[in-house]
């Protein structure tokens, strides 16, 4: 059943559980800054991306807080200080990373609240985290306030101007293993995600190629009973439907006649596309064509 | 060993492979929009996140890219006619996504390319995906462009409209329950991340609380061999040092005498803190002390 919602007839509380639980899971800033007399703040933030590469742009927004409309010290410290050290969090950190998100007094660093090594940064002021697999030294290009109730997002828009980066991390081309950074994510509630290990899977960018699509799979296919969406999906990513081929070697397996052919037909396939066998599952499923 | 980059000295591919393996997983804004003959166009972006409750505001960013500097008709779109659903994804239509990314014609509808469901929206011109959890029904506030060059971002500002959600998705009290909606997230490379099942995890938040923090915890625990950083960080979020219990059930099950007394301590307040119980584990630290 779908239930239909305008935004303003509910509370704010609860529009603002809504969004998060179903904008999730959010990439974590884990933000470290100063104030004018060089008290270091840190603290973590999951309204959080990457927008742009050149320039190399992130945003995080310290919203005021729903209960209280008050607001956080990284945004006073990015007002006043315009800089910025966003650090990643691993499922290492994490625990210690909730830690600093408790409500320190002005004044209190996190980074000793927390156990994180203050590592002095090269072309801003805040420290980084030692501990975090990634840093980036980011300037403070502007900030946006969304708004003046409880509840409003403040857009900190930062620009890149140094990378660290832990080379464990990185596999044989020099590219970010997902397994290796291991990586969390906030989702609602109480809840965060582990990016790694059985969460996580591949699928080939069709970037080069251009699929024929769902709607060009032949109905007998796209309306079966044994195949879900997603293998669908699979299947209209081949750039040509492949002529049939009576005597593959995946079909001889099964015999073409008696009952349910249709139906061996599609499991069949679909075992081959959990393999990402996708031009051997359409020679089966083309085969009694 | 931690290696350093400044973004300019290294070419933009590269720099935006890196930006999108260490922030990551990234929520997916699939965007649905229309030009202004009324052509629907459907695109992924993981450039993408809620930046605010009140008001409710969303940000994703369909960059030019990388090769050829061309832009994508999203963006295009959004300019012309300053109107956007944006509908979450889940697992169960992921490969059909993916399908929808490739780079289909100019008035090619993406919808039938990849088999979701064109549901008529209710406050703006763009149809929302009838497969999704939940879709946000936007006005577009603003677009701020970031350069000009291949790689730079366009911000797109997103003020819902309308909500709409499947209710099987809630918990009993109304929440979105993560393995509900079993969101799917963005990484680097050709990786995803499903956000359900053994990948999900709950922290209490500190907020009622000011734990006693890191500093605090007496040296002979912060320096255990046998406690990780997260299980001193779960220690440092109790509001004060529990007494010693010297007749703690848990610790008369190991005979405080002998060789190695702190490590076989240690090693039941971690089975403890497995399960969560943060003064327990305190109370079997404590008892030699």
């Amino acid at each position: 059943m779908i239930k239909s919602i305008i935004p303003k007839d509910i509370p704010i509380g609860e529009l603002h559980s809504l969004l998060l639980g179903a904008v999730s899971p959010r990439p974590i800033a884990f933000a470290s800054t100063i104030d004018t007399e060089g008290n270091v703040n840190l603290s973590p933030f999951s309204f959080f991306n990457v927008f742009s590469a050149n320039p190399p742009i992130m945003i995080f927004s310290p919203a005021r807080r729903v209960r209280g409309n008050t607001t956080k010290h990284t945004l006073e410290n990015a007002m006043a200080t315009k800089e910025v050290v966003i650090n990643i969090v691993n499922y290492a950190m994490v625990q210690q990373m909730s830690l600093a998100s408790a409500e320190y007094g002005l004044g209190i660093n996190e980074f000793t609240k927390a156990g994180f090594t203050e590592v002095p940064s090269e072309t801003v002021e805040p420290p980084r985290v030692g501990e975090s697999p990634v840093s980036f030294e980011c300037k403070v290009n502007d900030i946006v306030h969304l708004g003046t109730e409880g509840g409003a997002g403040n857009l900190i828009i930062c620009e890149v101007t140094k990378i660290h980066l832990d080379t464990d991390i990185l596999d044989k081309n020099g590219k970010i293993e997902p397994d290796k950074i291991d990586t969390v994510a906030r989702m609602g509630g109480n809840w965060y995600s582990r990016a790694s290990g059985d969460s996580i899977f591949e699928i080939p960018k069709p970037i080069s190629s251009i699929g024929i699509g769902f709607d060009t799979i032949p109905s007998s296919i796209r309306n079966s009973k044994v195949l879900t969406g997603n293998e669908l999906g699979q299947l209209g990513t081949m750039e040509e439907i492949p002529s049939p081929i009576k005597d593959d070697v995946n079909v001889n397996e099964i015999i073409i006649s008696g009952n349910n052919v249709e139906e061996r037909l599609h499991q069949l396939a679909k075992g081959l596309l959990a393999k990402n066998k996708i031009s051997e599952a359409w020679a089966v499923l083309m085969a009694n064509k």
